[in-house]
């Protein structure tokens, strides 16, 4: 048996970024203290959702790894309380931006650097104005507590991310996040779906997934978004085993896992030994054309 | 608005072959006189699911899809009540066996011929003794009601189905399915998870998802499974809007999707724009190598 317990956690944030820091710290000290020894913060938490309007100005928040508050704070953190935490940033590097995950071990040693490759450009959710798309390829490290995978928001709608993640050998999947309600839609509640879309990635894996979502309202010039938080923790099927009681106030879920037993549910439902990669070669398009796999129609042949 | 109505049904299946056909036959007729266009019915119905066991006795029941018994009662059929039917079959092609999929339209010619590619060898599933891994690669077909895309049963377990369906056009899914209890694991019910990879289908790729599996027990010589049924059918988002009201007797259920719709929320929540093929060169390997994609450790660099 090897047991782990995974947190995730969900908090407003301002452009007070002292008190951002401060209660995502207060987070993840009660989390630990609760015995979670990988503990997600949602994405961007230094600052407000600042993608939610194109502004110049806001550029002016990206450091780089070395640089950043958070991770240099949080990386400290994670080495004073022995826990693991993937710390996303804003990061700017050279000419280019990038919407950025680090993983700091429990030594606090950062052991993943990974760019966020899905981008989102939809009204309220402006991130192709700020970022780069990242450039390095999915990731994951091997800490303390595990093999883990770290990708961001959006990325958690792709199903190549998660399965990617999973064939490098993830064992627990990790999407920090900031998504809630859709200023060109205001009647749509994506949450549910939202859900499903990772439910479905830990299922067909065999690998659990934590998500931390933000909390509360944030406001541009002219855009509103409310962030409907909804974090939660599953199981190798998909079922989620934890969730905040609420989604009004910062708070933390932890649930225990057994990786030994993770593995031993992939290994016993084969589903990884009867992957056909002879016949995915559609899937490196975007149309679906496939110049390599030998697709016939047998019936008008 | 393309409104079409999909059914999906699930029924017992015994080794009285007419018996088989004439229940499956009066499915069709009760969900083509409620209204359906396109009607599930499951995997390998016109026999008990032979696979439980390993007999070579059972060969027999293989035909080429010209001779097959149920190819041409269900494409009939389809002509005469003007509905489509995929139709599952054990086919022989030559020397080799195939567990087979045709899709009658509604003018009864047969418009997709899939040979399924994931098999599953555990025990009471014994499809790698009885199957050769199919040839044609995933396969979608112009219908009178829409694009649609069949696989098969273990097909169903794998995103990277599903995400070529849904990129070579899908508007549909359909899963016909053998699934129940598990010989060497009688714990254990699956039926949950089952429907989480496939709600996760639907989710990732905003294509309604329907599934038919059958029910009741059968017995090998040695081995007995219990078939779970709990077939559906999902929206867009995932979320199963048709499913039976119990799982003991043969029964059908559907629901009314409207195809245009669907197609606006998959331009519109833009996640197929959004794609990066660039970087998904490992869902071409078993193991997650990845020869082509520049994937770095920036902080270990």
């Amino acid at each position: 048996m090897r047991k782990v317990t995974l947190a995730t956690t969900q908090m407003t944030c301002s452009w007070d970024l002292d008190d951002n820091i401060a209660r995502a710290e207060s987070l993840v000290r009660t989390a630990a203290n609760d015995g979670a020894q990988i503990i997600l913060l949602q994405e961007l938490f230094e600052t407000p959702y600042f993608c939610l309007e194109q502004n110049p100005s806001h550029f002016e928040q990206a450091k780089t790894a070395q640089t950043s508050r958070v991770v240099q704070h949080f990386s400290a953190l994670a080495k004073e309380l022995g826990v693991v935490l993937p710390i996303s940033f804003f990061e700017r590097a050279g000419q280019n931006f990038f919407n950025s995950i680090v993983i700091a071990d429990a030594d606090g040693a950062l052991v993943s650097h990974y760019r966020k490759s899905h981008l989102p450009q939809n009204p309220g959710y402006e991130e192709k104005y700020y970022f780069s798309h990242g450039d390095t390829g999915f990731q994951v490290a091997d800490t303390k507590y595990g093999r883990i995978g770290c990708a961001v928001c959006w990325d958690q709608w792709f199903p190549e991310t998660a399965r990617v993640l999973a064939l490098k050998g993830a064992e627990v999947l990790f999407y920090p996040t900031a998504i809630g309600s859709e200023p060109a839609n205001p009647e749509l509640d994506s949450s549910r779906h939202w859900q499903r879309v990772m439910q479905g990635h830990a299922a067909a894996n065999l690998v659990p997934v934590v998500a931390s979502n933000r909390i509360g309202t944030e406001r541009g010039k002219n855009t509103e978004i409310t962030f409907y938080g909804f974090s939660f923790i599953t199981d190798t099927t998909g079922a989620i085993i934890a969730t905040p009681e609420d989604n009004k106030s910062d708070s933390h879920s932890t649930a225990t896992l057994d990786l030994d037993a993770a593995a031993q549910a992939r290994t016993e439902w084969c589903v990884f030994r009867d992957r056909r990669p002879d016949l995915y070669g559609a899937l490196l398009s975007l149309d679906g054309a496939d110049s390599r796999s030998p697709i016939t129609n047998l019936t008008k042949a």
